[in-house]
């Protein structure tokens, strides 16, 4: 197999592009096709102050080496969740995403959920009705918060998030089963900013996962292998699996299926439109972060009901 | 496992509808269960003529005799399509439909492809561009063409369909594929009849396919076990196994994948609705069948093409 480009030893074979790359030309080609998704689906302009979700996965290390290569003002972001596994995998995490920041010479931010709120992640789920013995739902709600929170009190102009194509296809799938329209609405490549919140990117969310983690091998980058311990037999997962299985028979399917349905939703398949609809936001008293309902958020009414429940 | 009716000894256990019934209770069950998805869609009155389209399988048999059972003036509709597949698939097939009726005292209309046309379905296909090595496209258009001819001239009200949830929910996965909004919109348990078009109803769409065979197995209906040996490899196929493995994994799955979908559409999920937008249609001048475009129809152009090869 030759690369595309030069004739050379390829060391990528795309079948879903139909294209081989050799080292060089691959590590070019997707810095190349990022710049072209955050032009197409208007992510954000040369002057802006990006904020990076930073994991210590292969996706955000990934995203924040790209965007750092395409010349763009980058700092990271890393929540410390306090989550072990066994095998220390918040501690593993971070050292990994400060790693890459201190080889870089790149800012990283640091948020830890225990000496923030005296509380980590699985805690905070054992405690609050959302968790059902799981912390997916708690954590999420709690990175959500405390990205918006730093983007807003450190002035960045757009938080960015290393979901790629294999994440959102999973999404999609799930929300084509319920058919929720809130949802179809709602999976963009870019939501908006408004009212506080701030406005979120996924530039990766045309890469498969596995394109991406060529990417971060072939860069050298230096990322946690393991899936956060309580992912393990979670639906997104199990989603993932199906689409893989289509992949493996229809190479390029779960691309189509993704693009096709930002293209149908753009031609207007569904009846009206999150952006036109926007419900307009209250302000949270105890954090000042936008909220849904009025009075306080459901993040500080948890982080409140542990502290209570701890005295 | 008890039946949940009569608490005797259950014989079809139903996960997805946490229901068990005995061998008795459930032959009542089909038909009732069938009798509200009729009313629930409005599919047809009671005084209606129906034309069902027999294939010699388990779902069509199973619809006319559930039909039959339920009070509807229902009679068949068999199409010879001269398939053989090594073990003379549309013999056997007649052969069992027309036992049915005969068994039954039901009257059975017969239409054979090559008697009428000069041409069976294979031939046919290797003639049309349509086919590209298989006959399934030249088929279902054939079969449609002449489903619609016979409801029009011996004057049905309404053409009925086995189609299953299987085959409905196979079809809606591929349609969600591609987001395409025609055959989104068009994916209907009714289809209303206009300009010359039957009205076309599923009245098992909501049936798992495993339902359909244990009602046809206890109600002792002799049908035709293999698939069509064209479908084998099928796209169609292959989706149903996807499916089939989400069901395994989350009981009532399938079901909810297309309930859900049919409640959101009717809850304004999609822009614009087909049954608004409908294209008028023209007249074949060799058929007097509509037609999409002006002049002579697809099947008559096809079967013209043929005739003309074949001097």
């Amino acid at each position: 197999m030759k690369c595309k480009t030069c004739g050379g030893k390829a060391v990528v074979n795309m079948r879903q592009h139909n294209l081989a790359l050799c080292k060089e030309h691959y590590l070019e080609w997707i810095p190349a096709q990022t710049a072209r998704f955050i032009k197409k689906y208007w992510m954000f302009g040369p002057d802006e102050k990006i904020l990076v979700a930073v994991s210590g996965g292969k996706d955000s290390l990934s995203l924040w080496d790209i965007l750092h290569k395409l010349g763009y003002t980058a700092d990271g972001l890393y929540i410390g969740l306090g989550i072990d596994g066994g095998f220390g995998y918040s501690k593993e995490s971070h050292r990994l995403a400060k790693k890459f920041a201190d080889d870089n010479g790149l800012t990283l931010h640091v948020v830890d959920m225990e000496e923030t709120y005296s509380f980590n992640i699985p805690v905070l789920s054992e405690i609050s009705a959302r968790g059902h013995g799981k912390p997916c739902s708690v954590c999420g709600m709690a990175k959500r918060h405390e990205m918006n929170r730093i983007a807003n009190q450190l002035g960045y102009d757009v938080l960015a998030t290393g979901h790629n194509l294999d994440d959102e296809a999973a999404v999609l799938f799930g929300n084509t089963l319920t058919w929720s329209k809130d949802y179809l609405l709602r999976q963009k490549p870019v939501l908006d900013g408004h009212d506080g919140l701030a406005r979120k990117v996924k530039p990766l969310c045309r890469f498969y996962e596995k394109e991406m983690t060529a990417y971060a091998m072939l860069r050298g980058i230096e990322y946690i292998y393991d899936e956060c311990p309580f992912s393990v037999g979670s639906t997104s997962i199990y989603y993932k699996e199906l689409l893989n299985q289509l992949e493996n028979e229809r190479p390029g399917a779960k691309l189509s299926f993704y693009l096709n349905f930002l293209d149908a939703r753009d031609k207007g398949l569904f009846a009206g439109d999150v952006e036109k609809e926007e419900i307009p936001l209250h302000i949270c008293p105890t954090c000042s972060q936008p909220t849904m309902y009025e009075g306080k958020c459901s993040f500080c009414r948890m982080i409140e009901k542990a502290r209570g429940l701890n005295e």
